[in-house]
């Protein structure tokens, strides 16, 4: 079943285009790890924040792709530029009133 | 732009499922209205809630769509079972690795 994993992370004062740019940049590998979306994003409301909204093939394809070099890479390189305050939320997809 | 929309929705005790069998049924006009994905689903370790994920074509669409009439008899019905505690975050989506 598609699994959600939406969330915010908190970035250090004045790093959140940093952030944002070490996460739109292409990951090899994450679509055969079965990520089905991955959006990126900020809210100017909400300074620095940068936003994202993941769906995998399974919370198994989510957790495996953590492995994949490529997102491996993007997490060490954005890490020291994150305050570690993370929210969000997962859940598994049951629906949708558009199909 | 688009426009993302991720939330989550506390229930009345046990109402879960009866919310969420609301918020699955088709509602004709949403695609027409700008709406590129509307998922629905809960996570049974946070239990009476229901999430959403929702991207539009900008947020004037999403705001418009709130008037739709298959949205507002969705929400009508879905009201009296909610406890009105919400969260989320709203965010421009600016990019995404996988393309």
């Amino acid at each position: 079943m598609t699994f959600a994993n939406v969330g915010s992370l908190e970035t250090k004062p004045g790093q959140r285009d940093a952030v944002l740019s070490i996460l739109v940049r292409p990951m090899p590998g994450l679509k055969e790890a079965g990520c089905l979306l991955y959006e990126v994003g900020v809210n100017d409301a909400v300074p620095d924040t940068v936003f994202v909204c993941e769906l995998w093939e399974s919370p198994e394809a989510h957790r495996a792709s953590l492995g994949l070099e490529s997102v491996q890479a993007a997490i060490e390189e954005a890490m020291p530029l994150l305050t570690g305050e993370m929210g969000g939320n997962q859940f598994t997809v049951l629906g949708s009133p558009l199909h």
